[in-house]
């Protein structure tokens, strides 16, 4: 029974939304190589492999460190370098393909100097959406990282790899093709202009909203997808998803109620969701979208109200006008998460809708 | 070595602002129950058992469960009761003093019907904050809740609970006196309005900007802060400390430079700072102050920048235009957080100052 926040996974629609994926991917001939710090779970991640999934995508080298332990061999830590985890990436590397992320040159010849295991180098590329990476119209920035890696013994050039992060700052699914389109053009000039000394460079591309709206990645040899295993709301707002493709929710005990101004308060906060907001048209912010939930399942046919207060461990939502009679203290209702990797990362653990445990790293 | 995210924590400062909050609350002959969602540490809660506390407040039952097995005899769960977790109520109940929050009348038959021993209980009461407890104007509802709870055996009355919450929202420190005046007028209405049936109703007061700013709590029988044993960016920003009371701060790798735009990227993103965020006079978001740190001891003095952005697992540093060129990668920058208390529920262990390590629940 169900007595305090839970977050349910329903593995169904998670093996639909990888199934999806892979489809895509092999129609394109392009590597799925998927980013697993949505879910951060051994058990989640056997869910690939049963797809033929055999490379993954991490955030950090302590997350890379609990999949390889799991049995993964080849992994990406898409962030870029933290050289005073030198150690750890050695270690690593000793044991399995582990791919790391350069931007700046001077992290060359330290690396170069500390590793006695051969690692493979992307150079992060900067599309357009400003956070890291070399700008990927700077030919020259690239030129002289490249030159370098060239004379390298321990840092394998693999290619470059792009995150277009500014897909989620859309408004269309039209705005998220062009990024998509506007992202690969940039690479593949750079790819072109870098050919005669590098022929053989790899393109790697990320992002869930780009990656769930494209109808294939001919230009891309590695697409690096996480957030689609789960979905959540904010996939739905940008067009991503539907919210049946969602598949996981927090399940929360109703608290209290205030009818007089249709709210009411369950104990589910940011402790649980986070504090990721979507804004609405009107400019109004929220937190997740309320359904009703039966025997651990929820129904997003059944969309109660919005979460839209969060303090640590207090949610208050606001009912849909015909909601409020039908809803008791004591009942539980299902929170749709704005942002389903960060509720993951909070709730370190799920419960499959057929009740089985399963926890992160 | 500091070689990944680590939270650290300045025990001096820590325990002077706990000797501040003690003392203030002695010169009042007020009780103080500080609100240990803040910590969630067994070792954390110590420090406040040397200072002579020996009653606690906690936001769940699970954290209640978890500061009992660590000793505490006395604890207040501030929160709405959830009924689905009477189970756990009544075993608390039955080795430790274990005082719930009722607001709304249904709960009541429900658990004289289910616990086997007794619990203290507060109404929570609305003071002006809107988010929980029944607005302390409806006298009337006050009276329909005491009556019910006149007749049990289970629930014995203790009084009224109120956090003003809307402190938070305040621009400066005259704002939050003159909230915490009018709070208190309201509670002290209601019990002069019920002193005749319930003589003996105590006042429970919360929230740490206006406790720390009341120079006295001479109404009040205890007052309930919680975040004043680190303090952190936002009560600053309140006037309830300076930067020098806070006594934690996120150590994190620097892991990009971007001298173009004066920025540095570190490893340190939403699941180690939380995405609770301050907006400044020009209306731009932040989500810390950056320092600078040397042999595991920051230097408020010394401030580098803001954190601008916020990934996963990344944290875009703007810099202050004199810091760009002293700062490189490798090097360890420190972020005074904006909520410390969802800062250390996401790190989930700390390390002081003079390093010796401890654990959250």
């Amino acid at each position: 029974m169900l007595t305090s926040p839970t977050l349910l996974v329903n593995k169904d629609i998670s093996l639909q939304n990888i199934e999806r994926m892979v489809s895509k991917a092999n129609a394109s001939k392009t590597i799925l190589r998927p980013h697993f710090k949505t879910h951060q779970s051994a058990e989640i991640g056997n869910w690939f492999r049963d797809f033929g999934v055999d490379c993954i995508t991490v955030s950090s080298v302590q997350m890379a460190a609990y999949f390889a332990a799991n049995g993964w061999k080849d992994i990406t830590v898409a962030f870029p370098v933290n050289i005073l985890e030198w150690r750890e990436i050695d270690r690593l590397a000793e044991k399995i393909n582990l791919n790391i992320l350069i931007e700046n040159s001077e992290v060359i010849p330290f690396l170069e100097n500390k590793l006695s295991h051969p690692v493979g180098v992307y150079i992060k590329t900067d599309t357009g959406y400003g956070r890291t990476g070399i700008d990927a119209d700077d030919f020259g920035s690239f030129q002289k990282i490249l030159d370098l890696l060239k004379s390298s013994n321990k840092l394998i050039l693999l290619g470059f790899l792009a995150h277009a992060g500014h897909t989620y700052h859309t408004k269309s699914t039209i705005e998220i093709k062009a990024i998509m389109s506007e992202s690969i053009s940039k690479l593949l000039a750079l790819k072109t202009f870098l050919r005669t000394d590098f022929p053989l460079l790899q393109l790697s591309y990320g992002d869930t909203p780009s990656c769930s709206i494209a109808t294939n990645f001919n230009d891309i040899d590695e697409i690096r997808p996480g957030n689609f295993v789960f979905y959540d709301e904010m996939q739905h707002q940008l067009g991503a998803c539907s919210r049946e493709n969602i598949a996981v929710a927090l399940a929360c005990p109703v608290v209290a109620k205030h009818n007089e101004r249709d709210e009411i308060v369950i104990h589910g906060g940011a402790v649980h969701l986070s504090k990721e907001s979507i804004t609405d048209k009107t400019g109004n912010s929220y937190f997740g979208i309320v359904v009703s939930i039966e025997n651990y399942t929820w129904n997003v046919n059944n969309i109660i109200g919005k979460v839209v207060k969060l303090s640590q461990e207090h949610g208050v939502i606001k009912l849909n006008k015909n909601s409020t009679s039908n809803i008791n203290i004591g009942d539980i209702v299902a929170i749709l998460p704005t942002h389903s990797c960060l509720t993951a990362n909070l709730m370190k653990s799920y419960l499959t809708t057929t009740k089985s445990e399963m926890k992160t790293m």
